[in-house]
């Protein structure tokens, strides 16, 4: 019998490594398949829709994969806020890309354009200015709810360790003196989220992912197991000395029995 | 005799408040006229050139002012760089408005578009955006030495407070994980620099002004003496609560024997 009823599963690290493939990765992915257990790729990637994230795995890295396999911080933030938002205060106010707003919209969200908003949602948004980070200051003035997809500092590319969404969020934090509820991993809701879109459990999950900070301390904060691997960004030094260790550690997942 | 040789002087909340007249901050001004004590306008602005402050001043708030009589945080910033940059290491990238842009200029400094820059220099900018965020991060990255005026977290206007310098600085911070040296009130470098531009020293000066946070610690972190007038920002509740009080304390200029 296996050990878990379901895998939640990081993507950048864990399955690829940016654009290289991670055969180690596609083989864990088959295996599942091979054994019919569900799983949910969890990102903390706000900007791109399902599909798109789907699209990647499949095409670039022989992984097929459908949009409802996947689930983005961007669909955790819609799906928390339906939890929240009474039917009357649904105006938000967007820093953030397509998959941002598409998630919202098909929340039944309305998208303002100016400050007179009941949320403020922010993530990485390329196309961030003094405008929109005025707008946003002055909604939270004003009481819109400040709620942050998430709040990785960095954004790995080809030249360098970009400005992350954590990066635009701090300045919002700084001109209103407002914390936000952050949403993804390490954060409480986007796993709430994934578990009630597997509609499972969390004694019957795993967490899969190659960062303490997000994936891991994602699985300690929620209650759920978690399986470090050791093919992305921590290493077995940085976790020897962490109080809370991962449940599991494996080098590859190649070595992971599931 | 007077009980000091020089004045260092806030400007809003001291001076005036926003558009509107202070008239007890004009006669201050008349009286170190008449008694031809010198004195300095020290601000944290870094957007406006000392010609624009002095032009303000004097049109606009009926205290003849020349340009140098102002000293910016901007001003302050290129002075300290030309105390640390070495003759061959003069490339500066800036996150700033045209005060900024004009002091480096007149400094001898070269002004960069990309990310090959010895300095990053960073203040208000209200056409900052992610591109110039991205490069100001891979500079600072790529080993330049992150420098900002002033970290203000706001900036009042009519619309309300939009996000100050401070707010831009920590986006670079979050995205890079350096901390800036910062130039202006409550800082030591403009107190330094304020000094220099009077040739005074620290014993025989007081800084004047209606914030605690910013001009009475930057007296207090420069060991010049401090005027604290209740004409803006703190109140005396706040400041029985310090610590360290302010050298002087009065309601209102006019309380003040120069």
């Amino acid at each position: 019998m296996s050990k878990y009823k379901a895998y939640f599963i990081d993507l950048d690290g864990t399955i690829y490594q940016g654009n290289k493939k991670m055969p180690s990765g596609k083989r864990f992915i088959d295996r599942l398949k091979a054994a019919n257990i569900p799983y949910l790729f969890v990102t903390n990637n706000s900007t791109k829709n399902p599909e798109d994230v789907a699209d990647n795995l499949t095409k670039n890295h022989d992984i097929e994969t459908s949009a409802d396999q996947v689930y983005t911080s961007s669909m955790a933030t819609a799906d928390f806020l339906k939890t929240i938002a009474s039917p009357d205060k649904k105006r938000v106010y967007i820093i953030g890309e397509s998959g941002l707003r598409d998630a919202l919209i098909n929340a039944d969200f309305t998208i303002t354009s100016d400050e007179n908003a009941d949320f403020v949602v922010a993530g990485l948004d390329r196309a961030f200015n003094y405008e929109k980070l005025t707008t946003a200051t002055l909604a939270i003035q004003q009481g819109a709810q400040f709620i942050a997809t998430n709040r990785d500092t960095n954004l790995p590319n080809e030249r360098g360790m970009l400005p992350g969404a954590g990066s635009l969020i701090s300045a919002i934090q700084t001109a209103t003196q407002v914390e936000p509820t952050v949403i993804a991993k390490p954060e409480i809701p986007i796993m709430d989220g994934a578990l009630n879109k597997l509609h499972i459990n969390q004694q019957d999950v795993v967490m899969v992912g190659d960062n303490y900070n997000t994936d891991i301390l994602a699985g300690i904060n929620s209650q759920i197991d978690t399986l470090l691997v050791y093919s992305g960004v921590s290493t077995p030094k940085q976790i020897s000395q962490m109080v809370q260790k991962p449940t599991h550690e494996v080098e590859t997942l190649d070595n992971w029995t599931i």
